[in-house]
């Protein structure tokens, strides 16, 4: 699996395929899109090859300098290293960890951090390790905070994913993670940013009630959107139906994030994303 | 058709039906709703009777008074007098008279009004009688608004219907046409409320784009939602596609809260719509 | 709750609420549908009241047998006694019982039998007794079957899931769950009856995939619908990502059948369904 | 645009890029799909160039030949020459023609043929020449098809489509037509081939009704799935409101369906049909 991203210009993809070629690889996906707001341009290619990962990457090199690429290379199906923070709230983790057990979604998960113990009986049945710390005030904030900066280190995590995490992080935390911390808001973003969307939700009136997984940013609820899916409702639900019946589109939507940044699918262009599903 | 609207109390749906079996109807469809939020309660019946309409409300007026009822009283299917603002965007237009045409709503439509001439040979078309007016400064647009109320009265107007107008209704008429009045928002509201909600959705890069009907009030883009659709879009459509996508929604859209208008499906429950659908 | 059926005729709705006043109860919910198809009338009510059940059944008995109701009364939020039948697959059977201790779905599982061993780990985590029995023949399928009926009388069963139980049941067990066995077909019915229907969607070249909930009959995969759901796919998925992405269309509809079987929102109206949502 | 399909083999992409870079060619579009299930190698792409549609063919044509690609170049936007068949219902037409209209579906509509006269006014009105003529018995019949096959040579028809046509296709003007003829069939096929589908979905108690655009073959309802799409219907719905509900259905799924015809964007596997959207 190849990802670039280049100024646009002519020649970029036959001088990516003639490396392909010559090391012998084939190509089998391949999509691309060239952006009329920044001018860049946008590839993703899954090549077939027996050459190895270095050969390939030796191959490409010259390319990626001459065009200036910015690349990545990875072997297509690695588990991505993924570190979850969770709270009380068990139905995206439950969704994430049944999906990745069951061989559907390319991650590994070597911790699950949160800041209520809800969570442990679920990680422990899914064999997760489990830690979790109070957070009830600036200074247990920031102690949690480097815990996670800790857990990334120590355990090379490639991916944050904030589970229903359900508290703000730092400007710091946030420009840590930058690019590689994905969360879920449960509302139709832009429409409810901030606290308790689905009460917002119900006191507006809405027809339709939605979720949305976007990078972090320290701008609350401003990231670049991943992916949305919304649910209709009706004038008889109340706010905690709402809850309910949006956990589906929550799980589903923070799923889908996960797998496309997971298979390298998700790239950056300004505040919005290119996906190539 | 019968709909009312009173304090929640017990007995109401028994004194209502008492009064329907006196009139030896029989109730073919029946919805009821108690709201949490403002403790009212909203009924809607669709009732078989060889009674006049008259003798009818007759038998229900005694029960009306006891219970503090907020009603109405109507004949199923009679087509509701339907005048329609429009500007120079003509697929909601087209659609609302060639649904009307095909017996599949149940409006009249004695005159078009549109600040652009664009619509007059789709109005042709039709047959229905086009007046434009050209508004450009202070002046002309009162000129129009007094044009519309002058409409409403001369045509006995009993829903107003904003097909992408695209101008914003002064406080007076706003409040003449009060709980009357619908209009289509281009945009999946509370999200990018205001003008040109396409290019700010391109902009936010949002995953899916949507349509929002309500009612007009004087606090813009806030008033009642009657409906709502979304339409999955990404991140090659350009703003001008996602204007093209967006038509579809917009229209059945609009059509569907007119349809459930004309049918008094809508009750108002304080700044929420209660659909009988 | 209380749910009836009858002939269709004038006065029922007046007579029911008039013994529902009587029970000093007020209705919070209220559903009705006359079927042209067979002539009869379907209501469901939810009713508050500080009468006991044996009252308000009491009540209701004259007006029952004057108008040939066939009807039910029942507590809102009983929880329902379920047999959930499954096989290998885990997706169905983990959404049902993460939502049933989540409190979003009224069912208590007394007992989870299998013709195979995989989903006793899952099982045991939400605490649920499990059984397997290998079904491999003709005898040991008759023997799985005595098993299941035994369960039922023994654990006096109100509904049976077939949760992917992938066997086809014998016409003496369809006979006895008639109108109490609801089983999740994974495609789109009547499209794809049968074995391996998402290979037969591939093949096909089907642009939308989807999974039905329906009663379960003799007649294979046309027992009456109570939901079904759809999902968008490409040419590029291949049979076995079809399989992954039916997944949660199939847990979703299964659930949702489920939850309104539960709920007494479920009516039989010849061989379609009157779902009261 | 480029479309070409090929056996799968190494270096194609290379290939084709390396001569759309001698006609100083710049990709701005490349989608590509290798199917496992015929071993053929699908790609679409959408270059600008300074080059003629001359110059560029005269570059690929070596390409071609080497690789043994069936390929085809167009100019983008360029309108497909396409005859409408019609019967008595006006919704496809309507929308098909508004859309044309407003810029939005890149067909040229010489002529519209009908068995009967309602949409003449329709087609007047959008200025587009109408004939129709009675098809009532096996000789009317052959006369239609006849006079089908004269128009589509007369006017070089690219597209023939049947917009709720109604009648069925003799196998020879099928044969004729094959590849280029659509028709939109009212229900999710493969459920509900054949005539009154809405009547059939009805009977069958389904709870999401649906349309679908194919190509035409001598098998009827048959053909290559191009586009389908659903909505949701509930007991309440008569026959003859599915007919009304599934009508924005039939009209957005023959619409995709021809627009993506138009722009090149489908492509035939076997009995399958890649769309690169």
């Amino acid at each position: 699996m190849l990802t670039f991203v280049c100024p646009d210009q002519p020649g970029i993809v036959h001088a990516v395929s003639g490396a392909i070629v010559a090391a012998a690889g084939n190509i089998t996906e391949s999509q691309q899109f060239s952006s009329a707001d920044t001018g860049r341009f946008f590839m993703r290619l899954q090549v077939q090859t027996a050459a190895s990962r270095d050969e390939l990457a030796a191959t490409i090199l010259p390319v990626a300098e001459h065009y200036d690429l910015d690349w990545a290379l990875d072997e297509v199906g690695r588990p991505i290293r993924t570190l979850i923070l969770g709270s009380t709230a068990q139905h995206c983790v439950n969704d994430l960890l049944f999906r990745q057990r069951a061989g559907q979604l390319p991650i590994d998960v070597p911790l699950i951090m949160a800041n209520h113990d809800n969570l442990r009986p679920l990680a422990e049945f899914y064999g997760v390790p489990f830690r979790s710390q109070a957070v009830t005030g600036a200074e247990q904030k920031a102690a949690f905070e480097r815990a996670v900066v800790e857990a990334v280190e120590e355990h090379d995590i490639e991916l944050v994913v904030l589970a229903r995490y359900m508290q703000i992080l730092s400007p710091e935390l946030c420009a840590f993670l930058e690019g590689r911390a994905i969360n879920i808001h449960h509302s139709f973003l832009p429409g409810f940013k901030g606290a308790n969307p689905y009460r917002q939700a119900h006191a507006r009136g809405v027809k339709l009630i939605g979720a949305t997984a976007h990078f972090v940013t320290s701008d609350l609820d401003e990231g670049p959107i991943i992916e949305q899916n919304v649910v209709r409702v009706d004038h008889s639900n109340t706010p905690a139906e709402l809850i309910a019946i949006g956990q589906d589109e929550e799980s589903l939507t923070l799923r889908q994030a996960v797998r496309w940044f997971a298979e390298h699918r998700v790239l950056l262009d300004g505040q919005r994303t290119i996906i190539f599903r």
